[in-house]
């Protein structure tokens, strides 16, 4: 059994092996190796570098005084950066793994998306975390961007996390027991420094004293970057960064101040950055791969071996081994394989398609017959196979325009210079010049007949143009020039029934090479024709097709939980089984138990666990209760035994840590937890969490009074006002923040609260994503509502309203269930929104300006009408409809009543009538006019009409209200404008007959906008 | 060839085989790895603790823009404690070169006397620096105390040089060209980053910035003490350091501020110390050795090696074989040999003599027979052989004294019960108690036969007091307990004849094994006779007589001059030779040579480094002129090319780096360096450098105005009065500060400044150290003059003088400069010392009290007492003349006349007589008397006698022309003692009498101090 010193010298012994320099941890703290200038300035310019070292990590907002199993405030990580990527770094990471004696064709071993950014470092790349058995163990990423500058070449980093690995490899379940050296604990080594730090960074860190570093930390650095010395400044910004972390740990970095410090921060990191690569460039960048040395960048000796690695993709065999094109008659398949490192599982479907309607668009556009198109995908490949491709284009005859006629010959019809020319371009004879219109003009012009090209011809440049043209949601660059993706193409497989097609992209160059799992013996195997494509990939381990592998996840975990007498919720986990599905490409279904002690926690709890941390299926019983067991899928062959141990032992600790948050937060009075979030800052200008809290009890009470609340129904509410947020005070919600609002339910219910203050308090979060819930019932609604408001008036108050894509308050959430609340329940009808906002002002400490609550009632409007629309509701509908949207309910009845309108014969004529006044009045008119001045029959009928109309509707009067009565006023308004002249000469008589139409415009207004309808 | 990170790599390996725990660097800058918590704390308390570390150890004041070879602000250290101290660590540590794959029988390494201390940490430790062929490349410290607190048990430390030993192992002159790992140097990977932290602690750091991080660390340092927490505690005294230290490299820390700080981050480390001990005993210290485990200290897997190790000492045969001891006739030789630890060459000699009369002392107490003491020792060992031991002491005849006779018989003569008693005591009959008289009584007695014991029962307890009664002038303790030394004692040999005499010192053992070589196999070998112990070493390589030695040295070394036609300068290296003599057990001298190109730098320079730094012997020719050649002494047999080479290559980076000050220097414009000592603060309230230079400048001006100076010199003096201290701006003297005055003339003449110029700014050092030669020309007397007295001056004037053995400042050295100046020159006879610290004070910005003033004059007087008392003059003597000493060379005068009247008839009559007024008259009384009242002829006598003396002395007179002159005043005091009685009745008469005796007394005033001679 490797002891943990042992593990890290096995690491560093591999990586030297491997031409990785090694170096000291930095000697200021940091929070991640990441953050030491041997990753963070390193990557940044062209000189190549490989390193490896080990970086004990700072992180004093993980200070659990030693007592939590899995987190410290000082893990050990082992960090290597290959730059540039040298495109097989899976592999060789796959083999530190086995150098610490890890069996990983035992073990389940996968690549799970993660991308990672630091917000203060400007830095941020994409790749994965490594799970191995289900245990997250080594965060694997490529560097895109560091300091804000795009990096190049892409370095790729891989940060082991050393405790847990060792955990592992040590079988123990907390980490002051690893064996650290020979008779030697974890814990009687480092557990006082662990205790003691914690206590530091929790408790007793002086507030005053952090800012005071914080300052001149940056002033220094400031200095130093005014000085041209990126090493000091960097120095200095990474004693900010951790002097920030000791704050943030004390709870003393508001949401504005954190955004603060990032941006400062991030804007040293920015400079530092450049100026370290303008200072390696003026040293003519002394490791190479600078301009004079570009044609030779791996002259340095660390690369050496990057060159001789077992690349995985870089070199193929196609354009060598390719057979030479002849002309043959039959059809066949073609077979587009683009190998891919693990992409994200959303990316695995939408890839899919892509590529399907790519290939469909471009093969459309070529003369080549061929069948039916279908394109499969897994976590490393996209497939596209097109049946019966026709050997060659058919022929065609191409025309080519020259000059006009009328300069093509002179006046003797000889052909002119242009003519001559044209022609002689083209290697022809002018005498063969014929003729063709194009639009009004005719032309002299050239006829060709264009002999169709072969099938490989036509596919090398389109294929070529279906791998570049691939894109992502959110993409990135490695060390294949020009290429941009989800995640590194490393190999394309390219056949046309036997035959290679061949093509470059970049310097990727097509072949009939394929990679398998990772742990077959080959791994890379030749694929020996396009016919039967996922035949032969599937008796090599790689099922492509999705469905196919959806199926055997759902039919798989089915039956493994009817094992055991329970069963899976396939429809309750349907996104979830659909991102399992795409993070596998053989799934291999595992049952795994727990032990039933945990079941003592509320479900919510261990679904969450298992569902966003580890992407494990819950099995319940026929009743839907929760069993002791759960379903791991596990990618291909491996040792079950050994995956089902790691994986429970996995579960075991997030479900210890979560027991033991659960027990003390148990133990901890509400009173005590709503002190807690006393000294959570909120927002500096907005004061802490628990004002915050104060003030989403009062407008609760208060929207309560508006809406008329009583009895019952208003004694819960007050109660739950009271208690409301105080989960924000417990520890699980502070582990696990998604589980705000159900802890509030299990720990008031168990506080002895009511049930029904219970589901308010819980209520009082929902909706907490897109398509969740909304509360069920009324003190659950106005509490849900007050928090909404009082977060959209506060933040719109203080100038922190969302900006382009940044929203780091969710205020698009808030507003969206602002409206989805007031449109869910009838008792809110009648409270306006600006009725509500109104109320929320009054409770705030900083001064609202009215321009900025206008603000925010618009930015809420906005994202009712943007709702109605992505619903499919017409964009003019809605934004005439928008005019009553005070009272969503009311616009929305509104909308509702529009759409059924249309096309209706008396709307239509209503709706004419009335844009025709609309438009002849001036909007400055008002609607006042002398009767005794009317002298037309027209006008006096129209008097009339507007004046029974006006006995019955007004601005409150729905739109089919309106249609019904105003088929009067509609006839009348027509005869008026057949009648009487408007604009007449006289001032007076004209004004009084535009103040009878104003009169009439006005009668609609406030119903729907009219104008949009225009 | 190893990399340096491989020589890491290896280290590492080979201490974790060694039971070390292999830790991380500290994540904050450390100036040493000793500052590593785990260090500094694990040393504390009494768990066991095996750790190995690479320390990059920060050292601002090191930095020099990457561009020295040799020095860097930030070293790699390679640390190794070993708690408790194995008995072995010296083989430990040579096995660790050896896996580095150093050929250690092939080198020459050495373990040179070099005590640590941190004043910062309150620590200390006594051990070496270990040279491999002069290179020094590790620090090796048993630690003694560390915050304050004495270690138990004591810890070993080992500090590799990395970059010291890679250099000397890949053969690189420069750090840069280290192959830091295949294909990158040192430079390329760290060389920016050397320059930069340089610019940043040289030029750079914000003064004011780093003085408040300073307090705010401090404060968080206090903070935490008062919380109980010494981790973080600690790391904010690191960061106090780190910070101090930055300062100090931006050269803004003065003298007071430097103790100030000392103090204060001594204390808080102390407290850190206590703290950290007392917690782990809370938690019933986790790695054993409290008092639970104590029976049971090595429980701890990493100390099952050293139980199990090639210990050197602790082991021994002696009581396991020795023969029964049974009664023998013949005489023997006795040898006992104490093998310890490489001592300091001092302690060699020292305890040389210290043996050999203890035993002297402690032999003549026994009733044994025995020939000639002799001792002889090495740097391991010191032997005391005996001669002629006889085998059993000589009986002999004891009495044993019981009660008085009166009490021990009744009034029947029976024997009393006392008598009785004392009888049976001894086992004898009342009838045999005989008598004798003690003092004025007679008391019975039992007389016995006492048997002598033999040899090997005396010597027993004897040696074993010998051997536990070594003191050295700082002793160490090490895991022997009771034991106290210099250096660890690791074994005893003690053979009487062919027998081993039997004892244990603590748990050393007696025994007949000896240590030789290390190199030598087996490196421990059986003494099988006391006979010929020296011979037998010699022959196994260890020549124990350190004459011997001297003469292998000065022979070897000699012979290896003339071999390149030149000779050593054996009178003037004497102390040089003595400690030589003393480093080595057989001196192997090994002829060097350098370039050429190094003799134009001064020969100060050159010997210098030799001297001070390598203990090599400089090689010049017959006019004594430097020769490119040097002799190393190494210690026994080794490869000469290989050690000559090593040690060449040693001198050559010294001479390198002192080459590049000269030339940098001689480049800087004297102005130039004048303006870098304003930069230096020399003491907060006393300003920079420049302005104590200012300060010289114009007090030895105004000196020379009293001495009356003029013509060449006063042009001399006026010229380097304005020049004074400005090689303290020289990159030279900023490296070997012992150089100071030595540069300052050789830059004086190459600027252009006169030889006589020159000369004066040398001398205006001297003396630099007791026995240092003495100004020799007026200018430079005057300057050193002045500058001592300002310095003397101003420190007592700010309260800065001596305390305890604590002088910073070197004032008692500087007082006794003042007084052998004054000494020295007869121009300088007319200046008082008081006058000449009353010009000193006229030149101070700080105000000077008269008690401070009075004080430093004191304390100058002080250094004259001690030192005419440590030349052999009399206390009595000195103290009396004292009273003369405001001009030493009077007082000396004065002392000498006192002398040469030792035993002179007349002044013993002069002395009796004017002790006898002296004695009569109250000190009050005034010497005031009227002549007209004197009736009795002996007081007219008297009063005649003494108005001629009046005539011809005063209080300048020397005492030779007093006792010439007072004859017949003498007499007139004789006869006036014996005819007049003083004490009257009659007031007036009695006052009148005192009156004129006490005239009497002040003729004699101020020539000495009668009352000491009294």
């Amino acid at each position: 059994m490797l002891t943990m010193q042992e593990a890290l010298l096995v690491l560093n012994k591999y990586w030297t092996e491997h031409g990785c320099l090694v170096v000291q941890p930095m000697n200021t703290e940091v929070g991640a190796g990441t953050l030491n200038p041997s990753t963070f300035l390193r990557v940044q310019g062209p000189e190549p570098w490989r390193v490896a070292y080990v970086e004990p990590s700072v992180r004093p907002d993980d200070s659990r005084y030693g007592e939590n199993p899995n987190r410290l405030q000082t893990h050990t990580q082992f960090q290597v950066i290959l730059k540039p990527e040298p495109g097989n770094a899976q592999e060789l990471f796959l083999g530190s793994l086995q150098a610490l004696g890890i069996d990983t064709a035992a073990h389940d071993i996968r690549f799970v998306e993660d991308n990672w950014a630091s917000p203060a470092l400007g830095a941020w790349g994409l790749g994965w975390e490594v799970w191995l058995d289900g245990l997250e163990i080594t965060q694997f990423t490529y560097f895109q961007q560091a300091g804000g500058i795009t990096l190049d070449p892409v370095s790729v980093e891989m940060t082991y996390g050393m405790e847990r690995i060792v955990m592992a490899l040590q079988d123990v379940s907390h980490f002051k027991d690893i064996q650290y050296a020979p008779g030697v604990t974890y814990g009687e080594a480092f557990g006082q420094a662990e205790y003691e730090m914690s206590r530091y960074y929790l408790d007793e860190a002086d507030l005053d004293t952090q800012r005071t570093l914080f300052e001149a930390y940056a002033g220094e650095a400031r200095r130093m970057l005014d000085a041209r010395l990126p090493v000091p400044a960097y120095s200095y910004v990474l004693k900010c960064s951790h002097t920030f972390n000791v704050l943030d740990a004390r709870g003393a970095i508001s949401t504005t101040e954190r955004a603060r410090s990032f941006a400062r921060m991030r804007g040293m990191a920015h400079e530092v950055a450049e100026l370290w690569v303008a200072r390696r460039e003026e040293l003519s960048f002394p490791l190479g791969g600078g301009p004079d040395t570009a044609a030779d960048a791996t002259v340095d000796g660390t690369s050496a071996d990057a060159a001789a690695g077992e690349s995985a993709g870089a070199e193929q065999d196609a354009a060598a081994t390719a057979p030479a094109l002849t002309a043959e008659s039959g059809r066949a398949t073609l077979a587009l394989e683009i190998g891919v490192e693990e992409m994200p599982p959303a990316e695995v479907t939408r890839t899919s398609q892509a590529v399907h309607d790519v290939l469909a668009e471009k093969l459309a556009a070529t003369r080549l017959g061929y069948g039916d198109i279908r394109v499969a995908a897994g976590p490393r490949r996209v497939i596209a196979t097109v049946a019966d491709v026709e050997p060659w284009e058919s022929d065609y005859e191409q025309t080519l325009k020259g000059p006009q006629v009328s300069a093509a010959y002179d006046a003797d019809g000889n052909p002119t210079k242009a003519a001559v020319g044209f022609a002689r371009s083209h290697g022809a004879d002018p005498a063969e010049l014929g003729r063709v219109v194009v639009g009004a003009n005719e032309h002299v012009a050239l006829t060709r007949q264009v002999v169709g090209r072969s099938a490989e011809e036509v596919l090398s440049s389109l294929l070529a143009e279906v791998v570049s043209g691939l894109r992502a949601e959110k993409n990135m660059r490695w060390n294949v020039p020009r290429l941009s993706f989800t995640r590194p193409i490393r190999w394309i497989t390219a056949l046309l029934g036997e035959r290679v097609v061949p093509f470059t992209v970049s310097s990727l160059a097509s072949g009939r090479t394929t990679q398998v799992h990772r742990n077959a013996v080959p791994a890379a195997v030749e694929v020996p024709t396009a016919d039967g494509y996922l035949s032969f990939l599937k008796e090599r381990g790689i099922l492509a097709d999705a469905a196919e592998r959806r199926r055997l996840v759902v039919d798989g975990a089915t039956r493994l939980a009817s094992s055991v007498g329970g069963r899976i919720q396939v429809e309750q986990y349907g996104p979830l089984i659909d991102e399992i599905t795409n993070l596998v490409e053989f799934p291999t279904p595992i049952l795994g138990s727990f032990d039933a002690k945990y079941l003592l926690l509320p479900p919510d709890i261990l679904v969450t666990v298992m569902r966003k941390h580890q992407r494990y299926l819950p099995v319940v019983d026929a009743e839907g209760t929760m069993q002791p067991y759960f379903v791991a899928v596990a990618n291909g062959s491996c040792d079950h035994d050994v995956v089902r141990r790691g994986n429970e032992a996995v579960l075991r600790a997030r479900y210890e840590d979560a027991s033991f948050f659960w027990k003390a937060d148990l133990e901890t009075p509400l009173s005590e937890m709503m002190e807690k979030i006393r000294l959570l800052t909120f927002e500096e200008r907005l004061g802490s969490m628990a004002d915050r809290a104060d003030r989403i009890s009062a407008v609760a009470r208060r929207l309560a009074d508006v809406v008329g609340v009583s009895g019952t129904d208003r004694e819960v509410l007050d109660r739950a006002a009271a208690l409301t947020k105080f989960d924000l005070g417990s520890q699980m919600v502070t582990e696990l923040s998604s589980l705000a609002g159900v802890m509030a339910r299990e720990y008031a219910v168990r506080a002895g609260e009511s049930e029904a203050v219970a589901q308010a308090l819980f209520e009082n979060e929902l909706p907490r994503f897109g398509g969740d819930r909304l509360p069920g019932t009324l003190p659950g609604a106005l509490l849900a509502l007050a928090d909404r408001l009082d977060l959209l008036v506060g933040l719109f108050a203080i100038g922190a309203e969302p900006t382009g894509s940044s929203d780091p308050f969710g205020l698009r959430r808030s507003a969206l269930g602002v409206v989805n609340i007031l449109l869910s329940r009838s008792e809110l009808a009648g409270l306006g929104l600006s009725q509500g906002l109104a109320i929320a002002v009054e409770q705030q400490a900083v001064m609202v300006e009215p321009k900025r609550l206008d603000d925010a009632a618009q930015f809420v409007l906005r994202r009712l009408e943007q709702q109605l629309i992505e619903v499919g509701h017409a964009t003019t509908d809605v934004r005439a409809v928008l005019v009553r949207a005070d009272s969503p309910l009311l616009a929305v009845h509104t909308l509702e009543e529009l759409e059924s309108l249309q096309g209706d014969d008396r709307f239509v004529r209503v709706l004419a009538a009335f844009q025709r006044v609309r438009r002849i009045v001036p909007a400055s008119v008002e609607g006042a006019y002398g009767p005794d001045q009317l002298k037309e029959p027209a006008e006096q009928a129209l008097h009339s009409a507007l004046t029974k109309c006006r006995q019955v509707l007004d601005g409150e009067t729905s739109l089919v209200r309106l249609t019904a009565e105003t088929g009067e006023l509609v006839d009348a308004v027509n005869v008026f404008f057949k009648d009487v002249l408007v604009m007449v000469e006289d001032p007076g008589v004209r004004a009084n007959r535009l103040g009878l139409l104003a009169a009439v415009r006005d009668l609609a207004q406030g119903i729907v906008d009219w104008e949009k309808l225009g």
